[in-house]
């Protein structure tokens, strides 16, 4: 794996394009074959169990496996670039140029199509990847990983670059332990996959996903801009990781909650709110929507059509609040007020800080990176939406004529 | 903490720097009561313990630590960089922005100068920092993180920014567990150390130090490049981890070995060699110092007077031999062939990989970045020599007015 991983080094990019296309080519030409193996994992699962969705796989979903995978190989590559170049002043020519990180391992559920999103990004990456997928989809990643080998092999380029574990817990664990082999790990999936990666693994880790998100809406906050964007940020897709999970409003501004939150209602978002707001509500909110916040509500990620809802007497208050509830993932601050736009983009420690937006834009695409493979919440690497710029690292190569250190 | 190093984002730079400086000022100002601490550790530790050495604080080692702090101080900030600035086509202003980690937890051993090193590195780049020192120097650190926390307190920044833990076990492990507390832990120290800091901690790492460094001597390498390269890269110090341990010599070239190796057998390092390097040095090295390489040598880190010497019949051969028992820190080629070079710097995947230059330029001083916390030889975070920019991370910042994503 790391022989094969290192071929990848020397190969020209547009090799690796090459069988990303082909790749797409065979899954185009080979719709039967995955949906087959699909029905296979798709009997072992009622259809009442919510992961049945993700697990199955259609033709208009291979067709959206296909496009993703044409739009990889059409991303500039990310290899080769030259990060700095200097001259030292004993002449030595220092350059810090980005490479892969080698072997990447990423562990995920029940999705197949992400066995295809990880391949070609690590392998437009110049990345060898270990694919370690569930095991309600064990049929449907074999097939896929069936069609990587042959795209890889008709492109010949060696199929070690891309290897599918058995969807067993041991196969897991010696991942997770890989020390040398495996260069980064990343867990895609729930908060619990991603503990028990965090507190299992010996090699490098990247959590990704999951979020605790915050809006503040502030003393200095313009309520139009307040209700389009906890609006947007709440109920555009609940079950995402940027998706609101918590409300904090300032004292002063209770009497705009019926407005704020009338959207919600609408939609049906039932809310949890502290004394303060649970009274301003009441009476202009849903009764059956309108619920007093349990003690262990302020750190739920609710993945649902539910919102937590806080008082706070001032900034100072929010930020730690977001501070010590957050996961590090968005947080957005609704306010017209420089000086609290500046403290709440100054101290609130996330990945992504917006102002005056719905966290609904924490995303790969939308941040222009073409591609995502997750959005880290961890600070050490890459951070936020990773694309394929951060499934890279850097070297430096060092030139010199037999200069000596004193 | 948490709260004591958001306070460190609001400060202005001067502040942090004057802090530092009072630090030197006071270091300046107090050697007896160092030296005194100091003593009570010695008295300790036998003198014959190769630990003593380092233990021990002079009154020039307190005059070199106070002009490291003045050093510091002296840098540039590198905090609040905008690292990328882009408008969205949807309007939304991105900036990506350099900031602090948050909370640093640095494990080090028994050298008291590491103590203030640490704090004004971290300190510098606006990150808190825990410090986890050697049993060995507790009185010294002791009296170190007195005078660190009176510094602090002239200067009305929170002392909390830099704590020093009791230099136990359980708070070892109560710092590798403090996931949400600690962003990031650097351990500093021996392979036993790193070891045992990745195998424990649940907090990201960064791996440092442990260097098993390799120089090839290419068909096509200049003979006194060789000679110079591979003198240095060995002698110059034996205990540091940019030292050379493995010389891999092209069969080609064994004729040469005799005179690539008289610097060393003057000096009187010992020379681990295989087979057909053995018969080529044999009658031309002092035969004391001539020895068949064991099984285990390949994947020795010295720190000694003593080397491993091993034939390679292509440099395909020595890139696998390296990719097999290098450490990811830094390797050389002497080679006059730009085939040669261009094979090895694309695919030796170490930190720092050099071109007819001895690896003891892998140093931050020597790279330009001003200071030094460590030298990373894994691939997620910062690689190689760490200053201060790679002690921080970023953020990103959207700003709008009430955009919502479809």
């Amino acid at each position: 794996m790391r022989e094969a991983s290192r071929t990848l080094l020397m190969m020209p990019d547009t090799l690796r394009t090459r069988a990303i296309l082909a790749l797409a080519d065979l899954v185009d030409a080979n719709h039967t074959l995955l949906l087959e193996a699909n029905a296979r994992d798709l009997v072992k699962m009622t259809p009442v169990n919510p992961l049945y969705d993700r697990l199955q796989l259609t033709d208009s979903r291979l067709d959206a496996i296909v496009s993703d995978l044409r739009h990889v190989a059409a991303l500039p590559c990310p290899l080769g670039e030259v990060m700095e170049e200097r001259t030292l002043p004993n002449g030595i020519e220092l350059r810090r140029v980005r490479v892969p990180y080698g072997v990447i391992g990423v562990i995920y559920e029940a999705r197949p199509n992400v066995t295809f999103d990880v391949f070609s990004l690590c392998l437009r990456s110049g990345n060898a990847c270990i694919l370690k997928g569930g095991k309600d989809a064990s049929e449907s990643n074999e097939a896929a990983i069936g069609l990587i080998h042959r795209a890889l092999r008709e492109c010949g380029i060696n199929p070690d670059v891309a290897v599918l574990l058995p969807s067993t817990h041991e196969a897991t664990e010696a991942l997770l332990n890989a020390v040398g082999y495996v260069d980064l790990c990343i867990p895609r999936g729930g908060r619990r996959l991603i503990d028990f990666v965090r507190d299992t693994a010996r090699v490098p880790v990247i959590e990704t996903g999951a979020g605790v998100v915050h809006a503040y809406f502030d003393r200095l906050a313009d309520l139009e801009t307040g209700i389009r964007v906890v609006d947007n940020a709440k109920t555009r897709r609940v079950s995402v990781c940027n998706a609101l999970d918590t409300l904090l409003v300032h004292s002063s501004r209770l009497a705009d909650l019926p407005a704020l939150c009338k959207t919600l209602g609408d939609k049906g978002v039932e809310i949890h709110a502290d004394a303060r707001a649970y009274e301003a509500l009441s009476g202009h909110y849903p009764d059956r929507l309108l619920v007093r916040a349990a003690e262990a509500d302020p750190e739920r990620e609710w993945m649902d059509m539910k919102m937590g809802l806080y008082t706070v007497d001032d900034i100072d208050i929010a930020v730690e609040h977001i501070s010590r509830y957050g996961s590090g993932h968005s947080e957005t601050i609704i306010s017209e007020d420089p000086v609290a736009q500046s403290i709440f983009t100054c101290r609130v420690d996330a990945a992504c800080v917006y102002v005056n937006l719905p966290t609904s834009f924490t995303d790969g695409g939308q941040f222009g990176l073409g591609a995502e493979i997750g959005i880290s919440t961890q600070k050490l690497g890459p951070r936020g939406p990773m694309g394929l710029r951060e499934i890279t690292t850097y070297r430096y190569i060092l030139t010199g004529h037999g200069q000596v250190r004193k």
